[in-house]
């Protein structure tokens, strides 16, 4: 039987950088573990638009299509602020977004113990936080049709469209509720029902699959900007949080932002099994490119190594291995290894993004 | 010559209790500083639905295109849940938004420094804070067509459309100009032009209003997504925010929270000039109806009475008795006067709602 099959594209800024800690870390796991994954490389974002003119390559698409997992590093930069949209770095991660089918984006907000002090918010606020932001991730606005820039008499008129059928939203609920009970069994779903009628929608169908299939989960509902405010006011109120492709993208950096681990937050995003089982499955880390460190050494690799972890939980069934490797990841931070992001007032060691990597594996 | 006109539409919730303190403060204006205005009353959300069976009878909607200033208590509560969208509360403030034509919504996000122990945040990210926040309020996904929910073989669809026009553009982004020169001399914009058209058009013509008219204004432009992260991260960075209907929704929000001062914080939201130069307006406060504390003189009056001192500055052109206003309320807060909501383990002295109202007057 051949190898597990992974497409790492590292993308653009620190991407290629953080990846290369990760390309370790698999190697590490075949050697030393016994677990073979067959690794290929490929192209994605400005880096792609550099060499094909595209941010993805049709042929890379369709390796995606193939491949038991995807890891993606970062896309975009400066660099590429003036190409015309349709073939901006995040086309390319839209792409695979939408053709791999990939509806549930999951985003741990964690707060991670050591680096709690590095939060802007005070500690008892956010120290031992752990929330999951699932994100409907293939539709909405970033999808829908009509849009675009036309001319109505002598001025411009831009236009996108927010759509949503009970399907998708119903999907993404079950993958919501499904996560709920494996954690606090409490998913609070967030919307603008109160001025949006795809808001009403959204809040009708995650009631209905919460009443007929997941009674047992406690679900409530918020409106969208009053689940900004309870974010930033009291976060560990929240076990899941379901919502849609906007309010997702907006609402778990914001998420992401309080727990001050930023450089930690990795994410995976789901879509329907293969005939195999396996779901469909891209991961990546929550931050981004970060072209103003990009080069220097200075990235963080963890939120990209626990993108991994996240592969072997979620693509490969290797819980057990996954646990292993973000235990890794926390004791080198007990032992206070630092990348220049978690650098505080407290101290700790000064590593290079390639020493992390060199203590990660120590530790494994 | 007649006396400058008010209507007062207190709404739903805890919007009759605070307004009643808002009033004592008018009629005080009126007769200790010899300003005096005509003031009538009228109902809005709920509460005008429970009589008419609409959230806002015509007869209001033609009052408060005739007065001078509207102020708005909070619309809205649980009673109202299951109400058919088209006469939900809302819809009564949303109609008084498009038909007034106010497209300018100020929200400031100001931290005082007798609460800065009220923010989650920690108390040196947010001490001195002091953003305005400029809303676009009359178009967007608000009120963009076609919208609604329709069936589509067995499945229903949600729909929402998000429409900016280069105009309505331009004229919420000469607003924000307008303030920042008055201010920090800062502007920044966030939209989502990177998966947006609608969000180039906004980023397009926000440069172009700059470059034409205000080159003298420091202009940045940021992704909605990094913007929620900015302002939990460090919100003194920014000075002048403008952003569309929605984001600016959930990002006011967002700062809102950030100060502590939820219950203290006023809003402006503004139109074109009448004849007589002064712009339409309505001026609220920032927090909900909070049905859960309506009725037990719990709510704080503060956000509504610094609404009125915006009425004076924006609309009656009184920025000195604006301030009046505002150091009598930095005064009680200094003092030590806590609404239930400012209660912190500082402690302080409670007053109700209308205590806190008797202590402004008497500070005045
Ligand atoms: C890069 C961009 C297209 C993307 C998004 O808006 O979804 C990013 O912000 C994210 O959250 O993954
Ligand atoms: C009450 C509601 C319609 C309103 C909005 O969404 O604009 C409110 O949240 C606000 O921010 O003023």
């Amino acid at each position: 039987m051949s190898n597990p099959s992974i497409l790492i594209l590292p993308g653009d800024g620190i991407g290629p950088e953080v990846m290369a800690q990760v390309t370790r870390i698999i190697d590490w796991f075949g050697e030393k573990r016994d677990l073979k994954f067959d690794v290929e490389t490929d192209l994605v974002g400005g880096a792609a638009y550099d060499k094909h003119g595209v941010p993805l390559a049709d042929e890379t698409m369709a390796r995606a299509m193939e491949v038991d997992a995807v890891l993606l590093g970062a896309v975009g930069g400066p660099k590429y602020d003036d190409l015309d949209f349709s073939v901006k770095p995040e086309r390319g991660l839209l792409r695979l977004r939408k053709e791999m089918d990939l509806f549930s984006n999951l985003r741990p907000a964690q707060c991670f113990d050591a680096l709690a002090d590095f939060s802007s918010l005070k500690k008892d606020i956010v120290s031992g936080l752990d929330i999951m932001i699932v994100r409907e991730l293939t539709s909405g606005v970033y999808f829908g049709e009509p849009r675009g820039i036309h001319k109505e008499g002598n001025e411009r008129v831009g236009i996108n469209t927010q759509r949503y059928t009970e399907s998708e939203i119903a999907r993404v609920a079950r993958s919501a509720f499904e996560l709920a009970r494996k954690r606090g069994n409490k998913v609070c779903s967030m919307e603008k029902a109160n001025v949006m009628e795809s808001g009403i929608l959204w809040r009708d169908v995650v009631q209905e699959i919460h009443d007929a299939e997941y009674p047992d989960v406690e679900l409530s509902h918020m409106y969208a900007d009053n689940g900004a405010m309870q974010l930033v006011r009291a976060p560990k109120q929240f076990d899941v949080i379901v919502t849609d492709n906007l309010f997702g993208d907006v609402l778990s950096d914001c998420a992401a932002m309080l727990t001050g681990s930023l450089g930690m937050l990795p994410s995976a995003s789901l879509g329907l099994p293969n005939a195999d089982g396996r779901p469909k499955a891209l991961y990546e880390p929550v931050h981004g490119s970060a072209p103003d460190i990009t080069g220097q050494g200075k990235a963080n690799p963890i939120a990209c190594i626990l993108s991994f972890a996240m592969a072997l939980r979620y693509s490969f069934d290797q819980g057990a291995e996954a646990t292993r490797l973000e235990k890794a990841v926390e004791k080198v931070l007990a032992d206070g290894a630092r990348t220049a992001d978690l650098m505080g007032p407290e101290g700790g060691t000064p590593v290079s993004t390639t020493q992390m990597g060199d203590v990660i594996l120590e530790a494994l």
